[in-house]
């Protein structure tokens, strides 16, 4: 045969689920956006169109709702890890699970604010509204052994409207931009951190906790940082969140720089004292790096965060 | 001539302006999205070619930039009340101006948690994350004489986890669905409400203020009405606004029915205690109506909100 | 009350429905995106919650399966059309009934080339590509008398690389743009036309060779246009559609300027002899009208085609 | 130092540029959206912020301009080759450069029809619309020494309405789906290849040609398998393409499994003998895999053509 089979993987993609959980009154709710990608002995499945060795997409897609209820939804990654682990576990064809969840956030809505004049309005716990902001991210990997967390976001819209220079770089003959000494910085996040627990018999990080500790961290470091270069100011978010979180080895980000160009008004005789921007839309730099705990080996692909 | 030109209008669409305002260290930023649309003697322009009443596009997108430094931007109302008289005041062939404006929304970034130890971590006042949540709109209309003022917003995502029925409906031979007597309701609210404020002689509302408050009033209303259907959670929205704010005297909605489908469980021998669901995408229900302060006409298109 | 109800509407959105008709081994499908809107007696929804007069928007999207198959689909109008009447004669409370409907349209897949040597190769006869370039558009409203047809389509890109200028236009203190005497003239087309069939009466038009008509002759007049103003070439597009199909009597465009930008290439010692050019997003120039048969009525909403 | 910097790369994403080609009346356009990315030596930029071996992203705009004018764009491929040994050739801290671009097609608009009564109806051979179907892609890396070229294409949506089965499958508890021996098997290709070329002392491939005729291949191999499985069909897709074109040594895809359901009717007194289906949007099936000319390494990232 000329031509053989390389790496594949395939399983049910985009499960929505939303799990909502009764404290009395007082509902929770988390909502999750679940794709499952299974590996293992899968040749003749494509050679010959076999199915002997394959779970149904559908059947993945079930066990995702079947295991919200039993097993409840703690994060995405304590929900990525039962999911990885019964797939790998369950049927002997599969040997490497890979789930990849998003996660919308939602806040309570306000209700007794002591000026409602049109019912009893006492506090309502069941209601929400979707936060909007950023999109949490997890992948759960496991062969059957040791497992890879890898956790981030996506789409945290963030400016700095001073504090950002740019200048002393290279010219050469294509070169015309003029240097700046202040300028607008903007970026939406997208960040993928990697962290050290890979076995069972660790201490499990708190998952929760870690999320909320790393997206401060980053969002203090950008505020914080006086910019050079957005390379300068991604390397220092990276590196606030690894020296701030010793579960967290390497963190990759992909950072677009959303150009606020100072538009020109002299024109019509306005001087603009950088307070009137036009906000670009393409194109747009585009930074990337990884920042790795020293003596790490880094393992989080390129193009995990690629655009 | 056996064709006419009929209704016609043009402008710059999408003007992505950002306007930041210093107050010592402390910035403040607007962050908007301006459509221009003129109409008036423009016959000639279509017919035979003639630009000679055609204001470019580019000097409407000009004129945007330009009144952000020269008035600012108290708010998107008051900006565009600007804009559209300005049009309509300095070219006689320009009858009529509409300014639509989409806001984003930005919140400080906490820096002086009292927690970080990587540097003097003063307070920050120049570091901004955007909310991500609705997207406040707007839409000023003038004449030369008289103002129409529509505002509201889009894409607000909220969930009741339970207080809502569906029964009671009319069946037919193509009715399948079972009553349902406790279920999830979901939606992402586009509202737009008009403002009596319609004349120059008028007192100007607190454009900021007011959005504010019906937003307000909107979430609250749909918190704490039980809701045997979408259409009451509506009425109840849009009443609770009009009775709150006398300056508002009419508000639009399309609220789609975001599916949360109860996951049958039953075969994995679960019992689904309304705990686990599938976030459906399409199709999904579609709601619209107006509510009217009683008396007045109603101003608002019908396909202005529709998806 | 203090407030009443206004317009409103309901139903079953975005249901997605594929058809496939077999004709021996030759099979043809039509894909539609289904949009039901229904209006009529519903106050009381409205005003207490009370559904005795609902059919359920899921009664609805199982409407439009079941006629996919009793009816078959002929073309959107004419599926739009059996929809409308049913709701409209079999419902009391409902009195109008609106479908929106969106197609995509496919072509074969060509396989007998000759050059396949790896099967017999007959010709296959159930296999397709989707076209991927515009969306077919309709709606069809009905009050239980007359019909309302408007068609059309949305999202097609055209762009003419000459024959175009932009000069003779007013000048204000906010005017900085040159005139243009050979430039890049691109656009999205969206279009809605109306049917001057209203009643069963009448003999129906023949919906799928006037809509391909329609095409035609839009993209010709597009062509064809030596453009002074992208609005000279809007009322040649639309009176060649009216002048050459009397089942037409008005049609509406929103036509965005898709900027292309000549790039300065002089800093580089580069000539840019209408060679290079950058292709704009936002903001863009948006001209709107609607040309009619002169001596009927306008009835296309200005906010139906508006971006 | 308790971090170091891993992995990172930086450039212009998406620059949007049209080249149009005059051949006397008759025009040739390219349309092409360019993503610059550059690695070298970049640690001081990271640590320090000093932009010394910084060649500014505004610059790698600049050229990708310049350059369409210079060399004209005879294929995305052969303009991604000009940028990508210019960036490593010309700056010396520069060692790699990533060149990714996506191509837009366009086809002539018809004209001379022999119908047309309105104009001298000449041919008219400077207006194009856009084709819509796939986005054809590339991905050029040059370290200096070696090339890789990967290219490929996006969003290119097809259908069979028989020939495909699926049975035979794992069943465990979870497992609820009913075999299939008669379904709709619809997919969106995306698609990455890898050429073999890789020095600039091999002769060159024919990009246009390769494209036209991978794309081919991979239709053709879709509509003739008579599929058990998409992952047959894929790999059917592969090894036809690897087998008929010599210059392409890998290919992966990444394909969902467009769930067309076969919609219920009993409950309306009617059969649904293969007529109707509901498409759905989420969750899908996302089968990936890698097919190889046997002996040969893959080098297509996993991730590279993801979802």
């Amino acid at each position: 045969m000329p031509t053989i089979l390389g790496q594949n993987q395939y399983g049910k993609a985009e499960n929505r689920v939303v799990r909502i959980t009764r404290d009395g009154d007082t509902h929770h709710i988390k909502d999750l956006n679940v794709s499952v990608a299974l590996s293992g002995d899968m040749d003749d499945v494509h050679y010959s169109g076999s199915n002997a060795n394959v779970l149904p997409t559908d059947t993945t897609k079930n066990t995702v709702y079947a295991f919200a209820k039993e097993y409840g939804i703690d994060s995405a990654e304590q929900f990525g890890i039962h999911l990885a682990r019964h797939f790998v576990t369950s049927q002997e064809p599969i040997k490497v699970a890979r789930i990849r969840i998003e996660e919308y956030a939602w806040e309570r809505i306000a209700t007794s604010d002591g000026n409602s004049k049109f019912i009893g309005a006492d506090e309502v716990n069941h209601s929400f509204a979707r936060k909007g902001q950023e999109l949490r991210t997890t992948q759960v990997t496991f062969d059957g052994e040791n497992w890879e967390i890898i956790s981030g976001l996506k789409d945290l819209t963030v400016m700095n409207s001073t504090n950002s220079e740019f200048w002393g770089y290279v010219k050469d003959k294509y070169t015309t931009l003029k240097e700046a000494y202040d300028r607008v910085l903007c970026t939406d996040v997208s960040a993928a951190w990697r962290y050290n627990w890979t076995s069972d018999d660790q201490r499990m990080p708190n998952w929760e906790k870690s999320y909320e500790q790393a997206k401060k961290h980053m969002l203090q470091a950008f505020a914080e940082t006086y910019s050079l270069s957005l390379q300068q100011t991604l390397y220092q978010m990276g590196s606030r969140v690894i020296n701030s979180r010793s579960e967290i080895d390497e963190i990759r980000f992909s950072l677009p720089n959303n150009h606020h160009f100072l538009v020109d008004l002299e024109p019509f005789g306005l001087k603009n004292d950088n307070e009137v921007y036009f906000a670009a839309d393409r194109p747009y730099g585009l930074i990337e790096a990884t920042v790795l705990r020293d003596g790490v080996e880094p393992k989080i692909p390129v193009d995990m965060t690629n655009l």
